[in-house]
């Protein structure tokens, strides 16, 4: 049996393996983080591993293309189609540690009515004049309907134990559990957001609603494909694929909530709640249910009402009275995230119109006020997420994340690491910037016979060169954005601005009656707005009215938790948006092509 | 290890037992039903086996007081005092074939609306312009409440099954579960009475009312003790004791459902619903809840409400979407059996004044009508049950159960099988038809210088005799009635009767306001009504009004199954009875000493 010893930034360990068995698989099933953006297909290169000792496999034709020949002859291979027939030791990047999550949202005022309360009750003692049963007592007037058989198991013990001193766990009028004596001083819970590439994990003291920590990571579902669709694949090739997803999120968010317990000094039994937003897919995947009929049109979602379910159910380790509760989604690509972002932003209760963006892989927006809400999700493909870019990159350290040239070329990275790629705001904001300088023309064409105009550029026609056939301006070293690149942010930008017109069109407005634009998520929250605006990301007639909300869904989450009138409003934002899909629309797609020009 | 050989009047098989063990434990591990009314405490004598061969263990004093020196002589011995300590061969009597269980109940009128049901669907198939999710599609105005998560993660492969026919599993207005296609045709239930000693399954066609098969079988608690307290005690003497009684009749009820559904050529996944009417502490078993605090004062129960539970919290092996409810019940001695009861014979609907009588070894008296119901459990003993008798016995094949000494002692057996002891109503009999002929005078004293005052009588003289210190009137070879037993009968038959005269004070009436009296349970059906007056049992003011209504609460969980109707009024019933503490009443005790006089 082959051994391979992985060699991390932090430490070194070795893995047994099946002679012959595919590299990628191995570090799978040994739960190791690696990304696969094709979900091992050979062609997103995201797997590559570099072989630093014992065998090293003939490169493929394919690793020749993907990776390039200097990277094959320094050792780099895809893991997806390396087969492990000896001894090897390979250099994994730890990235999971380092990337840069959004967490932060914008909060609202909310009245403070948690999910979960608690409630201190001594019971009158039952006697031969009062021979109410246990549970009956207990109950009073509340709700039986939340209650467990298990409740009634454990009931007559508990309530013995502390004199009849007891305290109820309820969620609004149903009770779910008891404890015994007073225990009214601890009640924590945990709001979730689970994107495709990243989540948030926010930890709360349900009393003051007061945040006692948070922690976010990569999605590590992310080893079977970048995309939702990779992912639903996975489930639809393989009879374990749902369930292996479901354990992958369910595994990493029970060891990030022990983790923020022990930080905050609390035992995980003391959180009685869980609220998740999410978009629909990730829900799917959470809740172990078949996403299949999302993946392909009609584009049909098993569940989008709101849930609330016993977290024994979902196997969360918390408080065994506790529940886990699913914002309410609109549909396949209008999720439980943009109801909780819809939810935290306001924007459905305000009198003037709003619109809010959250732009990935696909881009939800929204635009409506108190009166009513429109909805599009515009699939932009992965290039904001870094990937299909000739040196693109997710949001972790070492990406390029802006970019002036205004004096030559001048960046800065994630984690001020030395560069090692471009992350979708890096690509926005030099795409931005070769426009200005004119190196780009509006039809996006990268002029390789560009001249300059003023001093301050005149060494940028240095940057500007072929390679492999393909003209590329280069910003530092082997980086550089590339014709392709431009194309593929023409697309993305495209689908993005043409999304917004369509719904601005549904509403029958003008832009200028839109008076909010709000942008969530992690790229909204380190867009540089000017470029997004100068690229046509955003119409320009939107200047002056933009602002980052943050992790906006996250937020929406934390709502759900600490307050039942917003918990109701997301379910009543929810049947109010009116979701367009633009997959039927020719309308969409005129606009599509007229927005892929700059201007 | 030694091998122990077991005879019974239908087969023969081997068990293997550790050294030393106790044969009772053996034979209870093994799942053999062994009657212990005692519990293996070395009390009751009923757990006795005959050893035939093998070893033949040193009789004890116990066992020679208990079995009796004779019985001892032909190799009789109580199980729970036998250690296996080498090979050995006993006889065990078969009795759990032979008993007589009524099943039979007085049927009412009802309108057929059944606690599950199911309706065909075709959905309209979804498209761009109708993303409708596949659990909200299928809900349309239905309640989700009754939905599981189990329920959402199969649908999207149910409803594309069949072409979007769906046959929907409904219980009122909540949606339990879906089958593909249309099978609306196959819809059965069980309704189920529990009962201390016996229980009874129903199988009924839900679509049509049909009673389609019907079983009953002793409990196979029965060898943890006869009573509720005993097995009680057990649950609180031993860790795994309740979940050891909650095993044993779940798995009993499983197998016995399967029975039904093979002897009815239908599958057990076709059944939907169960209902359960049973007394207050076998429904705890059944839900495996804690009974400890019935057994003492102040008698508080853990659970009385009307409960609807998934079936695989119960490990049923129904149709997995299926549901178990349990009739509420009123306190600790007043169950969901007598709840059934009441529901059944209908007295909580008329205008007049009914009495329902359910005799064992608790008395649940009911008295009432429309306005009102009054309720009280009075402690009769064992003895209506042949416990704590002489020759007693439960009803099964052999018991004496009816005597006539008008031309001598004439008797009948259950299953006209040779003569082995006395059940209740045999019991009940044999002292009335002694007090007629004045062997017994007034007071209870069996007179053993009786004269005849007949020619017909003459004989009975020879019957009257002494053994081992103690008058007794013979029946047939070993078989007679004692002092002791007549003391019994009186203890018992006053615990009845003083429970009916308090309930009639209690409501204000006299015994000529009654109109109907009900007797329900087997000992009432097989009780002969003329005994029962003479000897006290039932006040003679209500001749002619009394009849047997058969297993009335088995009646009430087949009503309960079939109708909405019914069960509310299950609810409405158990909220409206007044439970009349007996244990706490000086009027009860007085009553008690008047009532224990033979007239």
């Amino acid at each position: 049996m082959p051994k391979v010893t992985i060699k991390t930034d932090k430490k070194s360990y070795e893995l047994p393996a099946e002679n012959g068995q595919n590299l990628l698989e191995l570090l799978r099933n040994s739960n190791i983080e690696v990304d696969s953006a094709c979900n091992g297909n050979g062609t997103c290169g995201k797997c590559k591993v570099k072989i630093s000792s014992g065998m090293l496999p003939a490169a493929s034709q394919n690793e020749m293309k993907i990776l390039g020949i200097k990277a094959v002859e320094e050792g780099y291979r895809l893991s997806c189609g390396c087969k492990v027939e000896a001894d090897m030791e390979i250099i994994l990047r730890d990235t999971g540690a380092q990337a840069q999550i959004v967490v932060e949202g914008r909060q609202r005022q909310i009245t403070l009515s948690p999910l979960v309360t608690k409630e201190v009750r001594t019971l009158e003692k039952p006697s031969l004049s009062d021979q109410t049963a246990d549970f009956e007592r207990v109950l009073g007037g509340l709700d039986a309907d939340g209650s467990s058989l298990e409740l009634i198991r454990v009931l007559p013990g508990l309530i013995r134990q502390n004199n009849y001193m007891i305290t109820l766990i309820k969620s609004g009028n149903r009770l779910l559990g008891v404890e015994a004596g007073n225990t009214a001083k601890t009640l924590y819970g945990v709001a979730v957001d689970i994107g495709t590439t990243t989540a948030a994990v926010y930890l709360l003291d349900m009393n003051s609603s007061k945040r006692v920590g948070v922690h976010s990571f990569l999605n590590p579902q992310k080893t079977f494909g970048a995309d939702v669709i990779s992912r639903i694949q996975h489930t639809n090739d393989n009879d374990k694929g749902l369930e292996e997803l479901h354990l992958l999120i369910t595994g990493k968010l029970n060891d990030c909530i022990k983790e923020l317990c022990q930080e905050a000094g609390i035992s995980n039994k003391e959180v009685y709640a869980v609220t998740f937003a999410g978009n629909t897919t990730m829900i799917h995947f959470l809740l172990k249910v078949p996403a299949k009929n999302i993946a392909a049109a009609p584009f049909i979602p098993a569940v989008t009402s709101v849930l609330k379910i016993n977290v024994k159910e979902l196997n969360f380790d918390i408080n065994p009275f506790g529940i886990a509760c699913i914002l309410p989604s609109v549909s396949a690509y209008i999720g439980a995230d943009t109801v909780g972002a819809v939810l935290s932003t306001g924007m459905y209760r305000q009198a003037e119109m709003s619109l809010m963006i959250d732009i990935g892989t696909n881009g939800e927006i929204v635009l409506g006020n108190r009166d009513g809400l429109y909805a599009c999700s515009s699939a932009a493909g992965p290039a904001f997420e870094g990937a299909n870019i000739r040196n693109g990159m997710g949001s972790v350290s070492g990406a390029i994340n802006s970019i002036t040239l205004e004096a030559g070329v001048r960046y800065t990275t994630i984690g001020n690491a030395r560069p090692v790629g471009i992350c979708g705001t890096g690509i926005v904001d030099g795409v931005a910037q070769l426009l200005k300088a004119g190196i780009i023309d509006e039809t996006g064409r990268l002029d390789t016979g560009w001249e300059p105009d003023s001093e301050q550029l005149a060494g940028l026609a240095e940057n500007i060169m072929t390679i492999e056939g393909m003209n590329v301006f280069v910003l530092e070293g082997d980086i550089a954005i590339s014709q392709k690149d431009i194309r593929e942010l023409q697309n993305a930008k495209a689908a993005i601005a043409a999304g917004i017109h369509i719904l601005v069109g549904q509403a029958g407005i003008s832009f200028e009656d839109i008076k909010n634009v709000y942008l969530a998520g992690g790229f909204g929250t380190y867009l540089n707005i000017g470029s997004a605006i100068r690229i046509g990301l955003i119409p320009a007639e939107l200047q002056g009215k933009i602002q980052s909300v943050g992790n906006a869904a996250g937020q929406g989450a934390i709502e759900a938790l600490l307050s039942s009138e917003s918990l109701s409003d997301a379910v009543i934002i929810s049947k109010k948006i009116r979701y367009i899909e633009l997959s039927a629309s020719k309308e969409f797609n005129d606009c599509y092509v007229d927005c892929m020009m700059f201007e």
